[in-house]
């Protein structure tokens, strides 16, 4: 899945970088993604297996959402470790053990298929990359689903601030970071952050804008300066792909809901499933609905 | 003025420099703005002329404000300029003609005399700084209160963000930019900036912060890349204070209240008086009550 995104991603790179007219490129070379501006659509795909990459800028104007799946037994600790670390973890819902629909975040879906790629993980190693679960479940599983965001980029984009990764039709670049969470139990781990090349105007606008859904992490934490958050070069992101970042614009990093699968690496429990990075579950809710009243 | 200030700056700049207890230094050298802690006190110690400088972080948690004063033939022309030029020019107040009082701003005050210095313009040139315009007042003076960004400063100092010229004790550096301002008849011209230095941290709660004070220049209108605004050497401000930018920050640069004064160099009125850049009027407003609703 990685090395597909990436080969979509190098190639776009190579249009935004030469010719103008990248979207209509687009549109020949990747047909599918044409009809996924429902989240139904998205969903359906998913389960069909046609759409096994990453969701950034499908279903526009509806909510993502990461996620993680774990035992019973470790879920209490896990949503601790969500409530602690409130930016990277903002949990959307936390479902019943063993339930598989999500009746507040979307009518109709289920959690073992809708995804296009999910990951499980084994005593804290990732040991696995499949399209559907539903040969794993466990009527004690207990699924996490984490705001994204992917969620704010409808509102930087209706704003006239572009998203380099959303122009480029790839993943958003994701690093981990020298901050360490709060740890719960046996989870801690590192922080982590998706980075969007920003121009200097456009900058402030965007902490405005993404500061209205602080259900999906919110303002940015770091503005420029990567070396001080740990990240030693920006085109070799830990998850997702690279993107270019302009002269005159800067990385701005926002805390990222991959930062539970470091913090499963570190906690090792026996069983785990999460999204992959990037795919991720596409909602019914409204982006709108996750946003608080707008400043000024 | 300026050469005083300059002084006092250059010799803090250089305690910021090599030692940490700044303060207590601060203190021995400039006694009289110890007592400077309430906008009463600021504004006696203009009228007796004791303080002739920059009015940054006296009287803490109270409003400061910038003045333009224009006969009445010009004040309407000049009132739609602020209208259309909200980011720079939010108008606090706006007199009746002739009125050197500010009841809305201050409980007992006297525009003549209450600010620490002033800017008298002939033909849209600076012809004289003085320290009371009481001789030059005539009965159709209209007097324009403009929000200044001090205000703010006070909110990200309490947040724990630091405000580099505040902490040098010296005034803000202030910069034209390539940015046009609305024109309103004659009055027409560049945006004038300020500038604070910001770590990578602490800029996105910046941004967060002064978002909350649409009333004083709000949010930055520009973070990083000054060359983008037509600033060629951050050392070389065209108002104010030269102050150090350290490596892994970024300036950060907000609209500045000194904008009218570029404006009364393109319109040329036959007369007007401003303050002297950072010699403000200091309210009796709570900054406060100049923030909006906090964002979480």
């Amino acid at each position: 899945m990685n090395e597909l995104c990436h080969d979509r991603c190098s190639s776009r790179l190579r249009q935004w970088a030469t010719v103008s007219e990248t979207s209509e490129k687009e549109q020949t070379s990747v047909p599918i993604r044409n009809d996924l501006s429902t989240p139904d659509a998205v969903r359906a795909a998913c389960r069909s297996e046609e759409l096994t990459t990453q969701t950034s800028g499908l279903a526009p104007g509806f909510a993502q959402a990461n996620l993680v799946i774990l035992p019973r037994g470790d879920a209490d600790e896990f949503r601790r470790f969500c409530e602690l670390n409130p930016k990277p973890c903002p949990l959307l819902e936390v479902t019943e053990p063993g339930e598989v629909s999500l009746p507040r975040l979307a009518k109709k879906a289920d959690l073992r298929s809708d995804l296009p790629m999910y990951r499980v993980w084994r005593n804290g190693q990732l040991t696995d990359e499949i399209t559907n679960i539903s040969t794993l479940w466990q009527n004690d599983f207990v699924s996490f689903l984490i705001g994204c965001s992917f969620t704010f980029e409808a509102a930087l984009i209706e704003a006239g601030i572009p998203v380099r990764h959303v122009e480029l039709g790839c993943n958003v670049p994701m690093f981990r970071t020298n901050i360490d969470c709060e740890s719960a139990g046996k989870f801690r781990g590192p922080l982590v952050v998706s980075m969007r090349p920003l121009n200097a105007s456009d900058t402030s606008r965007a902490v405005q804008i993404t500061s209205q859904f602080p259900d999906v992490h919110g303002a940015p934490i770091h503005i420029g300066a990567p070396e001080e958050i740990g990240i030693k070069d920006l085109q070799s992101p830990d998850f997702g792909d690279a993107v270019p970042v302009a002269p005159g614009e800067q990385p701005v990093f926002w805390a990222c809901g991959v930062t539970p699968q470091a913090a499963l690496e570190a906690a090792k429990p026996s069983f785990a499933i999460t999204h992959s990075p990037g795919c991720m579950f596409v909602s019914d809710l409204k982006d709108v609905s996750l946003r608080r009243t707008p400043q000024r």
